[in-house]
């Protein structure tokens, strides 16, 4: 407590204390932020923690090029709009993380990259939509064996129902803004979650791959040690 | 036009002349009607048509008892909660009608009993939702072969997306209002199957078995003899 | 199976062996795809069947204009945002695919071609809607003499009811999302069809000529042969 | 001023004054009152107004049983859930008041009566449903004669868009409860008005028969005598 | 018969017989037609119909800018987003429209425009809203002695309510989308006036000032001469 | 803090503390309780807070009759379905609660019972809806004097929109779920009333008469000495 | 009522009388208005009332850069939209405005600006979210002595729950339309304010700072004196 | 495989193989089943699996008494509407399941009970509900020490973000259809927990609680013994 907890710019307050209180690094989240204002931040937060890596999110295109041009040793992720700065941080655990079409890739991405700097490793297995079934059923040993599966989908959302009637990892499903048509911005993907079939689904916002990650890796790199009751 | 058009029965007019005109029967629709209404329409519609099959859907308990009185010869489902008199119709070509789960089977009974009444023949192929992948994957030749399917679905309504990837049959999705908390009446299922990720998925409204069986007859039992183009 | 069944583009893999398995042609989907991707995917379909028609639907207006640019033999339709390349496809059966007004135009055009696409021959029927009711009656025949009738309709969408009351053909109803005021992007329509007082209306999601057109060429194509059952 | 505008019953105030203000007669709104408060209304109000017609809608079986034991004189309409006491009222003009299906008929029935308490000549004209064109063609020359037009339909509600690509009289569309399936207690029915693809047409709530009833007698009921402007 | 009914622009086709059959001339609806087109539209139906006025409306600002300077005679209205061609026409009755603050008046501006192209006299009355509400009570006369009142109001829609409590009149409620925070585009101030206390208030769609001067003409235009029957 | 400050009954914890924390009584919501609990944690209330009035509210009819046996000294309020045991409270300051309808009583009397137990004085005006004006203006000044003023309306709600334009004090208005027709359940009552045209109207949940009572009566009973800043 | 009550601008009618009649200034409403527009209004409000605040909101980018340079004496707040002529007005009362989040900063602002012009005082606490529960705690005693809490916050939209647990003050809570996701643009937190479990909670419309302003100046700048019933 | 993978009931097929296939029991879902069913169903897994307890959730009234008097040794749970048969199962980790009102303990029960038939410890903990803070911080060393934390909360649902603002341990938040007035069956308290300020936070359908334990079990009871990546 004598440190500062904060690390005030201005513009936000950076709770540099988080990872001793609860194993999450901060993260700067960059909607409404300037490329200036994400430069700063991921600035500060770099210096407060040499050790860990340091993570943007949904970055616009300036803040992207901006930090590509400003952080020789970063991660600059176009497709998944995130950053990540500094060294790689050990990984406990597996979370896969499967997608059924290519427009739900940048969900996967920032799922992915959140995995990784919250403390586990990510897995990603694309292309594996319900329309063509051989290819998930091909997959079914790589997904048994992880720690946490994260399912992500759009349109009708099916990819959850099926995966958990194949194999009982938790299992989080993120449903995603994509589809044509009347599909209301992705609550057709959501309801579908939240009505699987397959019992023991659970599910965050649309498009919230970060919020997925940030639970799959709190799951998977949970250390064992807990007493045996009963 | 000599012969009369309808039957006026004062709480209803029965179009006793549809079936020359389009090839479909007459229905006794019993939602909202007594019991006596139903069998005096039944009593009317077997008269005229002695020769082909009489169908009554939606009925209450007590019009299901007071038919079974009455009619001889009727085949009373009181699960699909219809009544079939007079003699079956020959069928042409074959309807499979899926469905994922015993809480479906009320909507696959109507629709079956719809198929056949209006001039095809019912395949009923039950409990082969998603969540079991391997009984699906069973039936997919059976399914392959039929010259429609309707796939009868409640909950995230995966099973039409996932049918319509292994085969190119004719596919007609029913949504059923089947499912645990808060799934909105079935439009969970509706919207998932109009967003459905295999293409030229076809949909009716919720639990409406006897509309998808209705037009999944007229189109299996289509004659040939049209002219190829080309 | 020797043969590779995908050809992967990096951006799309593209799966060549669809029309062998189910009788469908693999569509480029432009929605979200830039100009350069379009043309990439439309050559190496091209060149993988050269002998059937390959279809690009949704395209940009700068995709449209590289299409007409690069591929000599090509049909470039800007109203209906497609592309069809190669030689025409044997057409079985008749597809007639009537709407009520001139802002249906785009989802009929898409539709048609994709009729056409899928092995069927489009019968397009403009300018029908139910306020002008003697130019749809004038069109009765032609609709009944069809294999199945696809009605395409914004605003309160009535055309499905008044066609369904007319003839007994298998009908498909695509709603628009045409209208003015407050009408839901296309919600009142699809409302209005999924509770259409003629029955055996089938529907597909607001603006989807594609999934309209791949469904009724399944229907319409279908070769004879199946058994007489009963 | 001298006289008492209203008779005040404890459990109501009623506003014997109006007919004078106004044109239109005070109305016992049933919902909610007891059979006891019913027949207590109406007497009170058929004392104040000797000479015209009284109007008490929405009647529980109960007070409809009540009414036809107390008042001699009463029309009780057990479909339409009314009735009427007193002498009939002289009407002035004709309001066509038509629907599609049988299932409308209590609209139907609350419409026409108050649209004759209200001082117009109710002409009621049912089984008029699109789905049965040559029905309503047949009524053309009657709905173009009335002086306003009432279209009362469930389901998708296409009556008003056809009668009003008919003719050119004020059109008042109602739409109704009615319907099998999702169709969200009649706002199909609504949205479907609301976007009639016919211009000019006006709609009330659904199932509001009362409100289209006093819309329409105050239009038919128009003294002429109006300056010609221009 | 002989003479054509319509005239064939390729982009529409102008219905120059309807003023004939219905009394309401034909309308260019602007919304989605470019600037040449409306000219065009305009042209010809100022051609056809020498002795009529000409409505075009939903005009953008080019279409709006093209007729000013193509047509002489015309008016321009810039805020009401319409065109008026050719002599006026003599009006029958008067249509009261209200509103209740500036933000309407777009919708007011249309509304009274099509009033007069359809055969009635318009008058406006701004600055009537409920919040203030001596500036509408000082109005009532003028409102009593109208043939119809048409009543503009967004945000909660009160307008409609409060004067179909002072006068008897035929009243017209049109919403329109005005408003702060979450008023769902006039879902708001549609849902108000379908819930108006006070009885027989007829709606159109939102910002519908076209629908309600169509239905508004029609009723104050009516001639006299009905048979009085009773 | 040596007190217990809770009664546990098993079935309820009661906090008796409140009072001396927030000015506030315990209030009993019965919803959901049997006759026998709301009796038993009246008793236990009554006997923590000898000198101050207890309260019960949404009671079934049975918990009404149980109150009315085991209580001298209670007043029982059928219409508002609330019980009140003990002394009165003082009052400070004047709420007056206005609606415009018979329909809304039971939510003001609710409201008024709420607002003497937390310690202000209720002033009930009934019957000044807004589609009889006279009476509301007639009211003016006991509103314009009253420390807060509840306005309680269903329908389109538009009583607080004119109320505030009338008067300057603070206003909190309550939706009502009545209505005929499709009002939503008291929906279109409460966006009216968020989007009221008068600035500061507060807003509560449908039929929430409680919430708003507890709020009036902390705004009404503030006891003034504030420092005047500047 | 010999002086003006009203200043015509053409464009709005200033209500100059407003303050003497409710002790509420007018404010000039900066959404749709342009900077010429608002300069103008400001120009003469400022003349009319030179002894006290003026206020304009939701101003656009350019008129804020107007009214910088225009008027040498303002307040012009960038972040809150909104500027402030003139002399500052004696405040009654303190208002405590707190918040989530940065992202909630406009709507503070603007809330305390107007509660400022409206005649009370601001006390604005930021950073207070419940997901870092010590420094909302630490301001406990900050809130509790105010005479007005309102709580501005989006997504879940849980501060005043947890507010209204903690103290007995009156309490508004505003919604914003800030979250990540699926929110509805701010419904979600609406929907909570409206269901708090701490009970008197009032609510406004989503982003309505200016409402709630209005409202928490009426409450707080209210002189005692009112006399005590009982 | 050699042995039977399913007992057939006629009314249901028991799925016999799937605690060796995925670690979880097969459980009895009681809705839509009648009380003789539910004893069947039972007592035929209870003879499978004599070694493990065997669950059924969702009982009637009827289901719970036939049970408790057929069974000896089960638990019969009315509350939480259950029946748990035959000897406990060894748990591994410890769940914390915490609800805000009593009103939540249906659900709090039914995911306890779930807990421990899917190999967890339940660990629960009632009236921790945000509006009496100091309770829920009270218990924060008991969360913080649980292997996953299930959040059960109705209204506003806020319990999930202030949990998730104290702790890092996975958590779950269950939604709950508990409120007084407009609350949407549950909405209101799924939307604020999916857009919960907290990170991480996942979520089941509304009332759930049996999903939300099949899912904290499968976390709580992982085993160790993954590889550490990096």
């Amino acid at each position: 407590m004598s440190a500062p907890e904060f690390i005030d710019l201005g513009f936000a307050r950076l709770d540099t204390d988080r990872i001793t209180r609860t194993g999450d690094p901060e993260v700067v989240f960059g909607a409404g932020k300037t490329a200036t204002q994400v430069v700063a931040a991921l600035r500060a937060l770099r210096a407060a923690h040499p050790d860990t890596p340091v993570l943007a999110t949904r970055l616009s295109d300036e803040a992207l090029h901006r930090c590509a041009a400003e952080f020789g040793e970063s991660t600059v992720d176009v497709a998944g709009r995130l950053v990540v700065l500094g060294p790689p941080r050990a990984g406990h655990g597996r979370v896969a993380v499967a997608c059924g079409g290519t427009s739900d890739l940048p969900v996967v991405r920032e799922c992915a990259a959140t995995v990784a700097a919250f403390g586990s490793v990510p897995d990603v297995i694309v292309d594996v939509g319900v329309a063509g079934l051989h290819r998930l059923l091909g997959e079914r040993d790589r997904l048994a064996g992880a720690d946490v599966v994260v399912a992500v989908a759009g349109m009708e959302a099916a990819l959850p129902a099926v995966i958990g009637g194949l194999i009982g990892v938790p299992l989080i499903a993120v449903p995603t803004s994509v589809g044509y048509g009347w599909h209301l911005d992705g609550l057709t993907a959501w309801l579908g979650m939240l009505n699987s079939c397959a019992p023991g689904v659970l599910t965050v916002n649309v498009d919230n791959g970060f919020g997925a990650g940030v639970a799959a890796a709190r799951i998977a790199r949970r250390r064992p040690g807990q007493a045996t009751h009963g």
